[in-house]
């Protein structure tokens, strides 16, 4: 058996993978954006997130169970061990990047807690064992299969990243109570949140042992059976359990719960190639690229029910665009890549990032949005800082912690693990699917990455060494909205025309030394949306390589109200480099736009077609920025959607 | 003292009133859509809702605490009681409208539920009594006031129809035992739903004892000082609990708790005089209908919280539009017609009642929205008839009743006093309000309305007494929509000239056989939303006379995709009469259309400005039907809001 990648996802039968996932070890970030947000997460957002699980409960809900005769009452959400977890499954990724006793002291100290709190038999959940509810006795609801989802994910990292069995001890223990009591006794029962699916599969390719990968298929393959009994509001669309999954086809229901169970889906069927499985996947990945996500790669788009809605229902100032849910979809797209190895998947993970996952934390890292807006109508007072909103409330900037925590450290545990998902392997040669500073050790050969990327399309690649003397490929992916890449090869023009899966491939005998320069023009551009969304009729956006801009009005000139303004779409745009805006440079977009004087309509919002008032107004020059700095300068009006107007 | 007239407002200072309400006595409907749906009302709505307050437990909880020592647990929600109480209003009414066994029977059956559970001292409320919370301890989420308010209605409402004080004696010692506990003891309190403000100044109305007025003042000037201490998801903007009501420009919050409250505002300064109040109201009134309510009707655009969004934050796709919260609006209105004699508020009486509160029930009148959606892009499955959905769960088709059943209820209530909205006197003279056959005994004299409105607007009055030989003033509205209104008196062409108030005013000596022709033309047209509503860019809505219109699926040729659809603005609407579309003549209106071919548009949402696939498609006729029709011949696709195309 090949020893695993030290990665979050490493598949086993490497067969069946178009490309091979790159260890946390082989690739490092080594600057701009990305690197300093990677040194923010440990130096600032780890202590804050380990004080607020101190602080809310979530540690002592774990702590108390090991004193005998204790009866603390649980505090906070019934899965706050999940946060437990991922904030371990964070730290563990962390310290893969680069050691520290601070974090191993905080994952040790943690995985004593969860040792003393576990079961005899390995069973491990705060809230059932305070006395809140009885084991397995309300799966739809009780997340306890979730939160040993979680727990088994640290346990994998922790695993990988530091090659000691201190977390994935606890984690194995859990997952061998949840086989004991799943694989025979409760062959129809499942949790109403997915995500020990794909963790299953994880521990299964850690530790070679099959029953794991059974059980996540047993999962997989009872659901959509109307297993479960839905209480309350929701039903069993929000569960995914209406349809079987081989024969769904688009997202439907919980927007996470829907993209993590796919992600467990692909793991499956790379395990065992059945290739429905990644159909059903495909297919409803296709599905939300095309009807179902934002611009911003916000998916979800409805507060009720934390859902998808139907195809093309993607209102601006509505959406709900929790920040897991497109963390989920960098997961499910990462295993597609891996599958099929096109460009596509590397293409959304890099909208996603660069756009709503940066945007869903402050500048300083140590505050999130948990549902992000694509639009601010009017500015709401700042968030508190001192105690913990519910989950979809939305103040103004973005809170510090929530009630339901789940979002800080799914940000954590991604900005922690993003290396791996910068290049892959293959055994013709090594991919580049994103562009950011970065050294790659992959087995054809070594290469340096330097590039300003995003602020500017330009990319130096060095190889520094190479393995064999016969020819490899480098593939670098030419983003889907770049128009006119080219390439050199040690200073001579190469063909920069993409291959079928969406890269420009240059197979030749790499030398140390040899260097390449991709340049991906990035003008400032117009975005229109497809004509059937009929909330954003009548608009564009602005993009200038994969970052989506928003109208804020800390930019803008005095007077303008960003409710009442329209954009020259026939103009053109301008950029304007900021030296530090926000502790970051930044390209600026200016564009010709229009103020318009709404006033003639004051009494009624309706009027009949051909007696409505004629639009006045006066020109004004709109300022907008990269969608992600918005909410960092106090409470703001926000658009990235902006009315057109011809000249 | 003069005696309150037998309506639901019934001003005892009514100097203070620009024009006067009538009884549900004076104003009789004898035909057509609305006294079809009187008769529905009480044959078929009233024993359904019974028979599922039954069922629910409503009247079981009730029930049990006359049982000495039961401990049966409560049953549904915690306000419970007002949906009892809310029905019985709807009873009471209905028995002022024409005596009826069966109601009288339901009423003294429930009223003696009622006196048995009532505690010694006048308090009520089956969910606290039956030991689930203290008196008075949770006045933010207990809702006892507002159920107490609910219940004084009814009691009052029974009072003025039957003249018995069989339930309103019940509602008076509640009534007590809340100004004994708070106007003293509890100066500092409130309830987190507004609704007994205006029902203690209609029980000060009805029995003109001053305490139940200065409770309802106290309770309005106390609240907007952050008195509530929200707990959980919501915050004081969403209780009206953060600006005081005087200083408030804008409805902000949960939108039936903004308007009940409203209600309330507006009747304390009819009974005091107090200026500033009026204002609000009228400033809050206008920013709702200018910024904030759909062209059906529908107000509170939110379901996060039932609420108010910011200003133009109208989508269609994802509105909650709350049938209560029209309702509201409507009893607002209604208030502010009272004080100022203004046609805009029977303006929006009207499109309230013919728009979404017509559409919130089933042409069966068995079955009801909560929620009231103005586009569905996907047929869902029909709604269940045995089961009660939560309330904001959107089925295909309408729900029998709900877990927060109080839609339904305060649905009835309206229908059954909906002649109290028709018509008011002054000295002067009538005025006119809504037009549909009735007949109408003011002070000044009778009439008879015969039309068949909205199908045509030709109104024919018949005077058919008249009180005095000296002029007085008949007032008919002329109806912001419309454009040509003509009358003639006796078949004399007269002036149409709306007054300052926004009605024709005829003023002449009135004898008995006078006939008065007011002609309303109403051709199909179409309508444009304001320009900073985002969500509705690019669109028009058909509307004829009153009736907003829809494009409901099953009218469509087949293949068209109402999700894919154009309407061609240039082109001529035209007219189609069917005598019998739903148990009901109607006028449908085609348009001609263009059915988009998006096929082009296959794998993204997102297009740069300039790449898009260039539109093509195929000529279609469409077909519109009025919107309150919608959704009774089982799931369908639905809109409102028609993307516009030029030829």
């Amino acid at each position: 058996m090949t020893p695993p990648i030290r990665g979050p996802v490493s598949p086993l039968a490497t067969s069946r993978l178009a490309v091979r996932p790159l260890g946390l070890d082989q690739v490092e970030l080594t600057g701009g954006f990305w690197a300093r947000w990677q040194r923010q997460n440990r130096e600032v957002t780890t202590p804050h997130a380990l004080s607020w699980l101190e602080r809310d409960g979530s540690v002592a809900n774990l702590r108390s169970l090991a004193k005998v005769g204790s009866s603390v009452p649980h505090q906070g959400m019934w899965f706050s061990d999940s946060d437990v977890h991922k904030v371990l499954e964070a730290l563990s990724w962390d310290l893969g990047r680069a050691p520290s006793a601070y974090l191993s002291g905080s994952v040790s100290e943690l995985a004593e807690v969860l040792r003393a709190a576990q079961q005899e038999d390995g069973y491990l959940n705060s809230y059932v064992q305070a006395g809140h509810d009885v084991r397995w006795d309300n799966l739809v609801m009780s997340h306890e299969l979730y939160c040993i989802g979680h727990l088994i994910q640290a346990g994998v990292a922790h695993a990988r990243a530091t090659g000691t069995d201190e977390l994935l001890d606890i984690a194995r223990r859990a997952a061998d109570c949840v086989v004991r009591d799943f694989a025979e006794l409760r062959r129809k029962d499942t949790d109403g949140h997915p995500v020990i699916e794909m963790a299953l599969v994880e521990l299964y390719r850690q530790t070679g042992s099959r029953p794991y990968l059974e059980l996540a298929q047993q999962l997989i393959d009872v659901r959509g059976h109307r297993v479960l009994d839905p209480k309350g509001h929701f039903d069993s669309t929000y569960y995914q359990d209406a349809v079987p999954v081989r024969e769904q086809s688009t997202v439907v229901g919980h927007a996470v719960r829907a993209l993590y169970l796919l992600c467990g889906v692909v793991d499956v069927y790379t395990e065992t190639g059945e290739r429905a499985l990644l159909d059903s996947a495909l297919r409803q990945w296709e599905s939300l690229l095309a009807t179902k996500m934002y611009l911003n790669g916000a998916v979800g788009s409805r507060f009720d029910g934390e859902s998808f809605g139907d195809e093309y229902e993607l209102p601006p100032d509505l959406v709900y665009g929790e920040t897991c849910a497109t963390i989920a979809s960098v997961m499910l797209s990462w295993r597609l890549l891996l599958a099929t190895g096109q460009s596509r998947f590397a293409d959304h993970i890099e909208r996603a990032l660069h756009n709503l996952f940066a945007a869903s934390t402050s500048v300083e890292r140590d505050a999130f949005f948990y549902n992000n807006p694509a639009q601010r109508r009017t500015a709401r007072p700042a968030a508190p800082t001192q105690t913990r909103p519910q989950r979809a409330e939305a103040p103004g900037t973005r809170p510090h912690w929530f009630q339901c925590a789940c979002c800080p450290p799914n940000i954590m545990r991604t900005v922690a693990s993003l290396g791996g998902y910068v290049a892959t392997c293959a055994d013709d040669g090594i991919q580049i699917h994103q562009y950011l500073p970065a050294v790659i050790n992959a087995p054809a050969g070594s290469l340096t990455m330097a590039t300003d990327y995003p602020l500017d399309g330009t990319v130096e690649l060095t190889v520094t060494s190479s393995t064999s003397d016969t020819p490899w490929t480098l593939a670098l992916r030419i983003p889907d909205w770049c128009r006119g890449a080219t390439v050199t090869v040690n200073g001579d023009a190469a063909s920069a025309s993409p291959g079928e899966r969406g890269y420009l491939e240059l197979a030749r005998p790499w030398q140390e030394g040899d260097r390449i320069t991709l340049t991906l023009p990035m003008p400032p551009r117009l975005t229109t949306p497809h004509p059937a969304v009929d909330a954003l009729r009548g608009t564009v956006a602005i993009e200038r390589g994969p970052v989506v801009y928003c109208l804020e009005s800390p930019d803008q000139a005095d007077g303008v109200d960003l409710n009442h303004v329209e954009i020259l779409v026939d103009e053109p745009l301008a950029e304007e480099p900021r030296p530090d805006l926000l502790g970051q440079p930044v390209i600026v977009v200016t564009a010709a736009g229009f103020a318009r004087d709404d006033s003639a309509w004051a009494g009624s919002g309706w009027a009949t077609l051909g007696e409505q008032p004629p639009p006045t107004g006066r020109p004004v020059r709109l300022t907008a920025i990269p969608y992600h700095l918005w909410a960092n300068r106090g409470p703001s009006v926000m658009r990235i959607f902006i009315p057109t107007r011809h000249t």
